[in-house]
């Protein structure tokens, strides 16, 4: 073991009028309870200390110049640094209504983090929810954040593969924002191995499981019953898993897909390789709703971040819970930690 | 209310080599704990005594000859008929070793279980797991029991919908035994409407919910996002729920399936209609396994079944949970009260 500390994580401030600031906010009060490493925040310090009143909670805002600064901060408050783009971006705390200034803050921050993390001056990074739909209106040209740090990492798009984590489950949807009817035509043997070798490469570096077992849901009822209800389990599935096996990677299946996330089942893998989007996040949300973390696997550096969205609707209303925020930052830490050896 | 007591449950044997019977004597020791009301087996005394003794379980088998011996017997053992077709199928009790005898003993019991529930000498059937590839084998022309018993009752097959019931939910899958690929196609206004009016009816006669709260799920993810990723939510789903509110059903969506089975959203409906197999099934079993219980819903006899199959790699071991076939012999006994008004 060095003794080697990582840098801090660096955590974006997501959209000012969703519930990112307040979540963050709520993480800090909650650092020592749930073990978080040293974090900070970029831009936004008045809507930061905005959302501690309004959700009551005593958390003094200290700016700080340098992410090296946080260490000494965090324990009397929450470290935040003013950016030369997120300074210039004119936001108020409107909880529940989203405004474009709002979302170029949300930017600026989302950019910020994502080149301190790549330089090496934070360990990881945090990404709060933003709205996609405000982000398109000032010319965002990402489907996502997910899309935009592959950018910002210099790495394809389809090297950057999502990863749910609760305390239940680990799972990837292997194809994502897609219409379930483009679904079958979308897998192939070349895509299923792909993101399977950096699943399973992620899981051995970054969650210290040395042969992760990765599990491989069917497509369809019953993973098809032998040919009955569609072929992709014969024509694609299994190929697929017997490449993986070939390269020594542990993966079983094709499984049906509804006995796959019972509870004896999840006992026997490390992750669930779903055929879609709802495959993978109905049952994640079912048993680990509020607790969901979603991991970037594929990139360069350390990127987590809640399973939710910016619910305007019950931002500012002291609802929201920050149990996937915390949830996010510990992971991030966990992760970094295992990469300095610390 | 009537003090008339319910005529007594008809339990069909399932495949005699499937965990089927010693679940049948599993849920017999269990009665009083799981108040259960009164039950008889349809044919295989000798396999269930063997069961029993396998299990470990002191339950004298008492053969009877008509349905209304049973409450008397109740008590002191487990109540069997043997009918006139049961009689002749020479099957012997081989757990996880499936024998053609045994798929004629499973199909003579589930055909006179329909019988005399049809005929009003059992108030409601719960039928124990068959095998379909065994029953295929000796001539078995329908896809499941469902289509077995629609038939028996002279209902069309569309007519019986398959609700699974779990502690933490109830949900409808809208369409079942067919390949990923062919659900867009499948899925229409009419079919939509058609099964949600007969959820609808039957959770009010059956389950004593006034006004039954339909929730329906999107096919895509997020519900398509507004048409971004496919057009059923707008094109089919949403025009269905509009024509059943207008009817007075209390239908709402087309919901996100990947947050409709968190906490706080089941919270806030009886039933979830899902549009394909899976977004139903994985739900159910992450969260209710080993007590999900499968309502054919739409026929006019009551049906209900422990919501797994024969399990022939555990049968006989003992390790098989009685909890699903439990909770399926307590329904129908709750949804046979009802009807009459005990």
């Amino acid at each position: 073991m060095s003794a080697l500390k990582p840098a801090p994580i660096a955590v974006s401030l997501g959209d000012p009028a969703g519930v990112g600031p307040e979540l963050i906010i709520a993480a800090w009060a909650l650092r020592a309870k749930s073990k978080l490493a040293p974090f900070f925040v970029v831009g936004g310090a008045d809507i930061l200390a905005e959302a501690a009143q309004k959700r009551g909670i005593d958390c003094p805002v200290i700016e700080i110049s340098e992410p090296a600064e946080t260490a000494a901060a965090f324990a009397r408050g929450l470290p935040v640094i003013d950016g030369t783009s997120t300074a210039g971006a004119a936001a108020r705390y409107t909880p529940g209504q989203p405004e474009s200034a709002g979302a170029r803050m949300a930017l600026a921050s989302l950019g910020e983090v994502a080149q301190l993390t790549v330089s090496g001056r934070a360990s990881a990074m945090v990404t709060a929810p933003i709205a996609k739909a405000e982000l398109a209106k000032i010319g965002f040209a990402f489907p996502g954040q997910t899309e935009f740090l592959a950018n910002a990492c210099g790495v394809s798009e389809r090297d950057a593969v999502m990863m749910l984590a609760g305390p239940s489950l680990r799972t990837v949807p292997l194809t994502v924002h897609c219409a379930i009817a483009d679904v079958p035509g979308l897998l192939s043997i070349e895509l299923i191995c792909h993101k399977a070798r950096i699943v399973a490469a992620a899981l051995a570096r970054d969650f210290a499981i040395e042969r992760p077992r990765l599990a491989m849901a069917g497509l369809n009822p019953h993973a098809g019953e032998s040919g009955r209800m569609g072929r992709e389990e014969i024509d694609i599935i299994a190929p697929a898993i017997s490449a993986l096996r070939q390269e020594g990677i542990d993966a079983t299946g094709p499984h049906p897909a509804d006995t796959l996330f019972a509870p004896h089942k999840r006992a026997s893998y490390d992750v669930a390789l779903a055929m879609y989007h709802d495959q993978a996040l109905v049952p994640l949300k079912a048993l680990d709703f509020d607790q969901g973390v979603n991991v970037t696997l594929g990139l360069p550096i350390i990127r987590t971040s809640p399973d939710h969205g910016t619910a305007f609707d019950i931002a500012g209303t002291g609802l929201a819970d920050p149990g996937a925020m915390v949830a996010a930052i510990r992971m991030a830490g966990e992760m970094a930690a295992r990469r300095t050896g610390s």
